[in-house]
This record gives C-alpha cells, sequence and structure tokens, in this order.
C-alpha cells in the first residue's frame, strides 16, 4: 500500500482519518486486547461518512430525525469509539478510550448501546447490525409516512463486514430491505477479504454484488481508501429508490505490517509494529493526543448538523401539540394513559362471558383494544399470521405504498423478524410485536437474547406454545423452550391461563420500558379460568392463588398456561376425596421472583405437598417445587421429559400423562 | 391448469405422479390435517427422480452407496411417505398411510428419520433439510476420496420450497456449497409461489436464480411439471462441476379448486373438493386404493436400483477385509477398540504433569491423540479455528483439491455448520466434531435440537464458556446457554474442569451412538483438579466426589468447569476454619440423573450444606440443591444472574463475586 500516496492525495482528509487509526491502536495496546484492523482499514469511508453525509449534532446525540450509524462489524468497536470522541460527544472524553474493555468503560469490547448516547445498537454477534438496519430504516419509513418528512426524514447506515454477510440472518435482512425497497438504508460492505481463519475465500466466494443485486439492490463497488469516490458513492446511494450497498474495497490493518492478513484483524499490541505503523502515518504525536488542528476539524464534523437540527426544531414547534405530545411520548416508550383501562374493560367482559379459546385467540382480542389507542404498535408474523393470530382489523399492511401500514409479513424469516424489531424499538417511536410457533425461537434466539441485553421491549408473540399443537410433531412441539426464556436475564416470560391473563401480560409487556417480554400461547383452547373480574392485575404479582383449598390445606398445584385450567380439574379430583388443594396460576416466573418474600410466601406457604404441572421440561421448577431456601416440602412435577410426537392434541395429553388424573395421583402419591 | 393435456401428453407418468397426489389427499382427509399442496405440486418432479434416476432399491433401504432423498419442505412429508410407500418399503404399507398424523405410526406430520428406514433426516423447520444436504455432500465426497468410487459414489437430492430459501440458513448451505463445488448436490426448488401468508411476492422478491449463480451454482428454470424437462433438467445437473439448483415452476395443489393459493398450502380436506379433484386427475380408484398396473410400475421403480446394488456389492467384496471391517464399523457409528487406552494413556500422562492450561486447549490435546486412530472424526470451526482448538496436525483441510481433508473452515455460519455436520452424521462413516463460542450456540440453536432430536452423536466444542472470556464482553459471555443445553432433552452437556475430565468427557462422545454431545469449554487457564490417576471414566458418572470433606462432614461443594477449582479453593478456606467440605465435580448432569438412586445419594448425602457454583445462571441447580425428592438442605447458589460486562477476566469473577472467599463466606452464612 502506497501510504505516502494516499496522504498526499487529500492530506486533509488523511489526518482525519489516521486519527481514528492512531487511536484504534493505542486503545487497543492498552487494553491488550481487541481488534484493530478493521478501524484502520474503513477510517476513510467512517471520515467522509461523518463529516459530509452522517446529519447529526454531537451535542444532541438523542436528537430524533438523526441520522443513525451502526457498526455490524461490532469487533471495530474503536472505529466507534473513535467517532464519538473526535466529534465531541460529551460520553466520550479521551479516559474512556484509554480505559477501552475495562469495568465501567463505556467502551466495552463490543459496542453496547446501554452504555452510551451515540451507540445506536449492541453489536458483536455477526449479521445482527445489518438486520437491525432493517428495523431502523422501516421505522422511519412509518414514522415519516405518519408524521410527515418535517419531523421524521433521516438515512440508516451500517458498516458490515464479510462475517455479517456470511452469517444466514444477513439474507434475510437483504430479503426485507430489498422487498421493501428500504431507499434510505445504506450498507458500506468493508471488503477486506480477510477472517479470522484467513482469506474470506476458505470459506466463501459468492458474488456478494450479485447477491445484493438479486434482492433488488442499488450495488456500487468503490475503493474504500479514496475519499472521493466514498462520497460520490454515498451521494449516489441517497439518490437511488433501491436500499444501497457500496462494495468498499479495502486493506485491513492498512499501513501496519500485518495489513491484509488475519493477524491484522486481531489486537495489534506489539509496541514496534505500532510504532513502525505511526511512522507509516507519518503520525508524530503522543499516544492518545491528537493534534489540535486535526481535533477542532472533527469537532466541527460534531457541529456539523446543528444547524439543521435547529431547523428541525423549528419545523417540529409547528407540528400541533397533541402530535408533539403524542411524538413525544412514543420516542419516550411511554405507553398511553388509556391503555388500563380498555384493558380493564376487556379483562371484565371476558372474566363474564367466559369464552374457551385459545390464548392465541385470546391475544388477538387484546390486541384489537389496544392497536386503535397505540398507533406506535407495529405487529407482524414470520407467515404465520392467521396462527399467530398478530393481525387486527385496523392496521394495514407495510409495503412500498403503504408505508402507513402497521403490520409486517416478515416471510419466513424469525431471525430477520427478530433482529429488525430489535431496530425498530432501538429507533423509537415504534413498539414492535411479532409471532411465530414457540419451537421457532430456536430461529430467532440470537436476537431475542440482544433484546434483552439491550433492554428493548420488543414482544414476541409465541404461539402453538407445547405438545398442544398436535399434528405437526415433536419439530414444532417446544418442550425445552419456556425454561430457555426463562433462563435469560431481563425477559418477562408470560404464560397466560385464559384470556384475562392474557390482557394482563399484555398490559404489562405494553409498559415495559427496558425489558422484551414473551407471550407463550397456545394453539387450542382453554377454558377461562378468571371468571371473577379483579381491577387489580394479578399476573403483574407472577403468581397468585386461582383456588384455595376447602378445607385443610394439603397440597398447592402449581401451573401455567394451557396446565392451568389441568390443575382445576385435579383440584375437583382431590376435593371431592377430601384433599384441600390450592392452586396456583403462575404465570410470570420473573415477576414472581421480585416480589417480596412475604408475598411469595403467602402464595405458596411451607408444609403442603406440592406438584407443578407444565407441558414442557422440569428444568426450573425445583426452585418452586422445594420450597426457597431448600425449606421442606414434598414435591412432584407432571410434564414432558422428551421430545413430543405426531398425533392429535388430547391423544399427546393422555399419552405423556399430563392429565388431572395425573396430576390428582401424584399428589395422592406424596401425601 | 390444463391436466388433461398433461395427463394426454405423458399417460403413464401422468398416473403415477397422481398416485402421489391421490394419496396425499386421502392421508390428509383422514387425518383432517396436514400440507396437501406441495406433494401434489411436486408429484411430477419426484416420479421422474425416483423413476429415471435415484440409485436406490427399496428392499435395501440402508444400502450405504444409495442415493440420499431429503425432503427439505418437511411439511410436504406425504410426498416421501407416498414414494415410499408406492415403490414398496416394507416399513410403509398402506395402514401407515391411512394413520398419517397418528400417535405410533411411522407417517408424523413431518418425517423424522428415527421413525422409519427410507427417511434421510427430521425437516419441518424450514432451511433445515437443504442445510442437512451440504453434510450429506461433504460426506460423500470425504468418503469417496478416502475409500474410493467403487465403494461410495452417490448424489444427494433435496427438495427445497420457498420457506427454505427465505431461512437464512440456506444462505450458508449455498454459500459453502458453492464454495466447495458439491457437484453431487443437486436442489430442486419448488417454486410455487405461496406460501402460508399468500404470495411469496408478499415478502420476498429475490431472483433466486441469481441468488445462487452468486454463489457459484448450477441453474437451470424448468417447468415442473414437464416431465421431459423434468429429465433433461436432472441429467443435466448431474454432468455439472457445480452444485445444481432446479428451479421448478409449478402449481401447489394442481387439479384441485385450491390451485396456487395459499389455502392450496394447507389441509384440503373438504370431501368435495377431494373428490372434484379426483375427477380432474381422472382418478376413479377409491380411497387409499391404487391400481394394480400402477403400483406395479412404481415397485418396479423401487427394484430398479437392485443391478446397481448388486454390483457394488460385488465391488465391495474386493475391498480388502480391513477396509470392509473399518466401512463397516464407521458405518454403524462405532468407535474404534483402540479409543479408550488411547484415552487412558492421556489421562495418566496429565494427571502426572498436571498442566494449568484453558479446556479448550485440553479438548485439542485430546485430539490429537484420537483423530489419528479414528479416521471417521473430521472438524471444524466457524471461523474460530485457532480459538475453538478443533484442528490437529493431521487433519488437513477439506477442499476442492483436497476431498480427503477432515477439517472444514465453515465460515462465520455456526447455524449452517451444525445442520450440516447433523447431515454428514445422518450419512454416516463421519463422526463430525466443530466449534464456535459458547454463546453462538444461539446461532446453531436450530440445528442443535434437532441434533437431538434426530438421535446423532454430533459433537460441539463451544469454547469460551463464561465470563472467563473476558474482555470481549456480554454479547460474548455466555450465561444462559448451559441451561438452555441441559434444558433440552437427548443432549449431554459436558462442563470439565480440566485436562483429565476433558479427555473423559471426549471418550464418551465419542461413543455416543444416539446422542449428540456438547463441550463447555474454557478460554482461561485452569489447574489440573484430577492429579490422582484413575482408570475409571469418572465423568462417565456425571457427578463424583473430587475430595472430600476432612473431619465432620458440614458442606458439600458442587461445581462444573472452571469453577471446580473455585470450589477446592473455597474447600481450602473452609477447612482450615475446621469446617469439613467435600467438593463434587459435576461436569455432566445428564449422566448423574441416570444413575442409581444409591449412587446419588453416595455423592450428595442429606445433611450437609449445599453450596453451587458456576459461572452461569442458577436455572436448574436448584435440582441438585435442595435435594432429590425435596429433601431438606441449606442451600445456596454462587454464579451470575445477570449478563457479563467486558473486562479483564479476573476482574469479572471478582466483580461478580464468583470466588473463592464468596463461596466459604457463603457456606458459613448457611451453617
Amino acid at each position: 500500500m502506497d501510504i505516502a500516496a494516499l496522504r498526499n492525495a487529500h492530506p486533509e482528509h488523511w489526518d482525519m482519518a489516521t486519527a481514528i487509526r492512531v487511536l484504534t491502536l493505542d486503545a487497543v495496546a492498552a487494553a491488550n486486547s481487541g481488534h484493530s484492523g478493521m478501524p484502520m482499514g474503513m477510517a476513510d469511508v467512517a471520515t467522509v461518512l461523518f463529516t459530509k453525509h452522517m446529519k447529526f449534532d454531537a451535542a444532541a446525540p438523542n436528537w430524533i430525525d438523526r441520522d443513525r450509524f451502526i457498526l455490524s462489524a461490532g469487533h471495530g468497536s474503536m472505529l466507534v469509539y473513535s467517532l464519538l470522541h473526535l466529534t465531541g460527544y460529551e460520553q466520550f472524553p479521551i479516559e474512556e478510550l484509554k480505559n477501552f474493555r475495562q469495568l465501567g468503560a463505556r467502551t466495552a469490547g463490543h459496542p453496547e448501546n446501554f452504555l452510551a448516547q451515540g451507540i445506536e445498537t449492541t453489536t458483536g454477534p455477526l449479521g445482527q447490525g445489518i438486520a437491525n438496519s432493517v428495523g431502523f430504516a422501516m421505522a422511519e419509513e412509518m414514522l415519516r409516512a405518519r408524521y410527515g418528512k418535517r419531523v421524521f426524514d433521516h438515512h440508516t447506515y451500517v458498516i458490515a463486514g464479510d462475517g455479517c454477510l456470511m452469517e444466514g440472518v444477513s439474507q434475510e435482512a437483504i430479503g426485507l430491505a430489498g422487498r421493501h425497497q428500504l431507499s434510505k438504508l445504506i450498507v458500506f460492505w468493508d471488503n477486506n477479504s480477510i477472517t479470522i481463519d484467513g482469506k474470506v475465500d476458505l470459506a466463501d466466494r459468492t458474488d456478494q454484488v450479485m447477491r445484493f443485486k438479486a434482492s433488488g439492490w442499488h450495488v456500487q463497488e468503490i475503493d474504500g481508501h479514496d475519499p472521493e469516490a466514498i462520497d460520490a458513492a454515498i451521494t449516489a446511494a441517497k439518490g437511488s429508490k433501491k436500499p444501497s450497498m457500496i462494495a468498499c474495497k479495502t486493506h485491513i490493518a492498512i499501513g501496519s505490517s500485518a495489513q491484509d492478513t488475519s493477524k491484522g484483524h486481531g489486537a495489534l499490541t506489539d509496541p514496534k509494529l505500532i510504532e513502525d505503523t505511526r511512522q507509516v502515518y507519518g503520525w508524530t504525536a503522543p499516544a492518545f493526543e491528537i493534534p489540535g488542528e486535526i481535533k477542532s476539524k472533527w469537532e466541527e464534523a460534531g457541529r456539523r448538523g446543528a444547524e439543521a437540527r435547529f431547523a428541525w426544531e423549528e419545523r417540529f414547534s409547528s407540528v400541533s401539540e397533541r402530535r408533539q405530545g403524542e411524538i413525544h411520548r412514543i420516542m419516550a416508550g411511554e405507553a398511553p394513559k388509556k391503555l388500563s383501562s380498555v384493558i380493564r374493560a376487556l379483562k371484565k367482559q371476558v372474566s363474564e362471558s367466559a369464552p374457551k379459546v385459545a390464548t392465541r385467540k385470546s391475544s388477538e382480542m387484546v390486541l384489537e383494544v389496544v392497536n386503535p389507542i397505540m398507533p406506535e404498535t407495529v405487529g407482524g408474523s414470520a407467515d404465520l399470521t392467521g396462527s399467530n393470530n398478530t393481525k387486527t382489523g385496523d392496521l394495514g399492511v407495510f409495503d412500498i405504498d403503504n408505508r402507513a401500514g402497521r403490520f409486517v409479513h416478515w416471510g419466513i424469516r424469525e431471525h430477520g423478524m427478530a433482529a429488525a424489531m430489535n431496530g425498530m424499538a432501538l429507533h423509537g417511536g415504534v413498539r414492535p410485536y411479532s409471532g411465530t410457533f414457540m419451537c421457532f425461537t430456536d430461529y430467532a434466539r440470537p436476537a431475542m437474547r440482544l433484546s434483552a441485553l439491550m433492554k428493548q421491549p420488543v414482544v414476541y408473540v409465541m404461539t402453538h406454545d407445547s405438545i398442544g399443537l398436535g399434528e405437526d410433531g415433536p419439530t414444532h412441539q417446544p418442550v425445552e423452550h419456556v425454561a430457555m426464556l426463562r433462563a435469560t436475564p431481563n425477559m418477562l416470560v408470560f404464560r397466560p391461563a385464559d384470556t384475562v391473563e392474557t390482557a394482563e401480560a399484555w398490559e404489562i409487556a405494553l409498559t415495559q420500558q427496558d425489558t422484551p417480554s414473551v407471550l407463550s400461547l397456545t394453539r387450542q383452547n382453554v377454558a377461562t379460568v378468571r371468571k371473577e373480574h379483579k381491577t387489580k392485575n394479578m399476573v403483574a404479582q407472577g403468581a397468585y392463588v386461582l383456588a384455595d383449598a376447602e378445607g385443610k390445606r394439603q397440597a398447592i398445584l402449581m401451573a401455567t398456561g394451557s396446565e392451568v385450567e389441568i390443575a382445576m380439574a385435579a383440584r375437583d379430583l382431590l376435593q371431592a376425596e377430601g384433599i384441600g388443594t390450592r392452586v396456583v396460576s403462575m404465570p410470570c416466573w420473573e415477576l414472581f421472583e421480585a416480589q417480596d418474600d412475604a408475598v411469595r410466601r403467602r402464595v405458596l406457604p411451607a408444609g403442603p405437598v406440592r406438584v407443578a404441572v407444565e407441558a414442557g421440561v422440569r428444568m426450573g421448577w425445583d426452585r418452586w417445587l422445594c420450597g426457597e431456601r431448600g425449606r421442606e416440602a414434598k414435591a412432584g412435577f407432571v410434564g414432558m421429559d422428551s421430545f413430543g410426537a405426531s398425533a392429535p392434541a388430547e391423544v399427546l395429553y393422555e399419552h405423556f400423562g399430563i392429565t388431572a388424573e395425573a396430576v390428582a395421583a401424584k399428589v395422592k402419591s406424596l401425601l
């Protein structure tokens, strides 16, 4: 690489870009870990983007009409930290960079959205950023359609690497963006031909240009070190009516002895290598010091968007007060005040009418009353719309000619759907929920974990949540999935028993600001067990006494979802034999765990035999069966200890012994 | 659709194909559930394939050199059941078809490999079959390279639908097959333009032909109802040096009133619709009856491969006896006799030298002695070869010009890797193991579940298994993943403490025939805790006493993996204060659960305080903490209850309080 030629051709650009490179080298060396090569290679693209195109104001990181920048190749985190420092984000003084990858620093190994302003999403697991970006761009389209260009009119920029493009989820994202002609989405592919194992060619020879074109993208190929080419390509991309991919041929770890090698992908920490590289760059300032002139040019870039922001604020102030209030509310992720009364009215109605319906249908009943009062909800399904019951009458379908549509046909793309929902939630102004079969949480899992880690209140509507789905068989029958979700930190897992509990679960899910929710819903009909109307949201307690023992309390049955009905029937059998039996419905373990000891003890007092019934694996139930702090309790479990089978649902419940009779027998065997 | 024209053009073909169509209609009607449209639409392709090209002999379903047929669009299961019945597979009498989707039948809702011969893989979760097929084709290439064309020389045929191609994993499969020019892989795309939600166009407009070409495939487009075109396309595909995709334009639910609609995708059960369709087809035989002439033509097709099989048997008998024995052994999935002695020798050596190494390095040490004596092992990594330590010196890299290579650079494709490993294991003759970071089991999850459901002894080498990976931060730090894996039925989850336990875990994993294994391995160095050589494989007991209490037994510490060392240090602290403390290493819960009560009680006797320590979530530990059957035990847990953070490993262990001091303090607080 003829670095001198690059420098001479565009000296000012060179200096600014190289500030990113040396900060990266310095921070990685200080941490003695990290990834140097990518920020070094993509510094030119990032510099042109941030100094000439990105609409942002470092002084107002949360400006809602800013362009979004997503580093999908998250291991190159020093790229974004350098940019945030250089452009003058308050939260990124040089000390943060010196503390790269240290406990408590905002400069984590991979960018974490919850640690600092200016980091739009958490990346690192590859492919997530590009898939998030589809949600960002969709949210922008939807909000622009609803509130007009004067409020929402911005781009989403992404830097993706070879790893992002090899992950399958990228195909789901590419397909979605192409299908919906998300023209304000612009992806830079860091085409450096290197991965950890060696040359990309070792594992992939896909013609990425042809691949993106196949899905309807506008594609350009440029030298990723030529600032003029970069500038022109971004301008052209902005003018396209399709999503844009700019293939940037770059040299990873440019200018170092590790350039164009897999070594360059990782942490360059050898002092001599670093010194030599600085020399090649013609950079003489000490570590972590940026010459004043260069720093001020960067800070100027950081202020470049101020004018646009002022203009926007003026425009925004001309929006009606009601609309301003609504926009503030939805961007803050606050539920409308009306929500609780609407939920309460539905609860009252269904406890009286006591319908026998599948809880997926219950969920639809809730959405029918919620969607009209929450313009920010956006629903969808991974090609199971009729089964997931996520589409209500008034939503309209999001499409090229209907950007105001609030229902998304995601296609058979559970992973892309979940990642795009994360993007929508991160963008703000949209509260996404979508569905698939519970068993296919497997496909969505990497993005679902990120909802939790990123503290995004996405709602997953997972129907067909047990062997109760019947004939489709074990590939479609979750047995371990509810346990898996419960094992995940910061995730509310609801398994409601009937329409009342489903309404309560939805109310909680829709008022979350930092926590995703999963609704585990049945395919099969279940009885209404909450026939007495209570204003109070009982699901909010996590677990509660649904029916108490008559006479001496000898047994406590714990159950969730479709098995609450079974527990109630078992109680009837036991009470008929004079065995006083309490039934505890446990729709949300996480919320129950958050209760005071006293509440938990009131619901699950020591002494009686405890039997849990759930059409899933036992994993986790021992927490409740043996009593907290190991208090003695004779205990048993009725559920699954294997995969399911293909047969009608009733046959399977009988076959696997999940019946009222089996529960009653288990209790009696323990007494 | 002009059905009459189709029938008249190729009357014999029409009758044979229509036998599939009516059997499908009849079985779905009998079950009152299922998917009619796909088998109806793809009957022509299947008929040409099975009558003219597929090398198989219905009388010898397990013939090792048979062509493999994979129905990736598994919901169309009646296609494969019809074919197996019609061609005369013993396990598929008409009664099986009449019992479609009923308990105990081989004709499950989706094809289940473990239920019957002739079903090569379990499909239903979309995209899995096409991704399995990459493993099938790789296994064939590898075995052909090692044993010659006279033993292994067959094709892998796949039928994939739009759903398969929308799932991201398909891109990973397409990329891999293209990269490796797997020319004996032939994929039929059922291009029927319909999904459950409606037209494919609702969610996707990808030009699939261009997409496959971009990854180096040979692509043809044909009318999927024209037998001559199908025949010619298969012939051309067989002649290509690339993997082949044949885009078959078809009409879903052809000839019925639901043709070309999403209704046609599902269960057509209306008697009038069925009767009308049979009439359109010109089919007069009663339900489940195939006219004798048509059935005999199909049975002839089922016998068509007998001659080739006899010729193969003759060729095989000319192979040396030693080789024959080896081939029989590897196809049966049996470990070589030498394995246990090799493992024992390594155990002896490392208990003496007591190295302080990461268990991922321990795993490499095991593989270094195992791979030379097990020619069937095939290793790999999802672009983390140097980190997962899965590549040993003698393997060679699988490539176009080195088909005998036994290491696969999977690229950044964890999901495709896992699904391809399933394919290799299903093919037989190959025992696949591959690695990624434990956190990215998330990406591989759908295929990992299928390893368990399909009873395939795939080995997952999951390194960097806790916050011990340090600076990469919470996106890369598993906390819930070991719990998730333990929740999955039929999966052995090993978290070995040192090199000795790692060797024992590998020995168990490599002798499994029906169960996949996950090795949860550290990034960071750990001490050897098993310093006294024992011939016996202690990991096989699942949990065992590593160090017993001195004096009165007041506490039992339970730990796995890197935390066993911490438990041992905590024991030192407690013993120093006179608190008799036993340490139980629990490398594999599933194996411990399988022990007799007496064994479990010996290891975990009632009475002492129990504290578990594991750098993961508590989920599942209560099973062991409260004692079986709710026996009383004061108990505590030291581990994680949130996501991790970015910092050096030691700092994180301290920060999250997973230390010997914390464990000792917990014990004392409970005494």
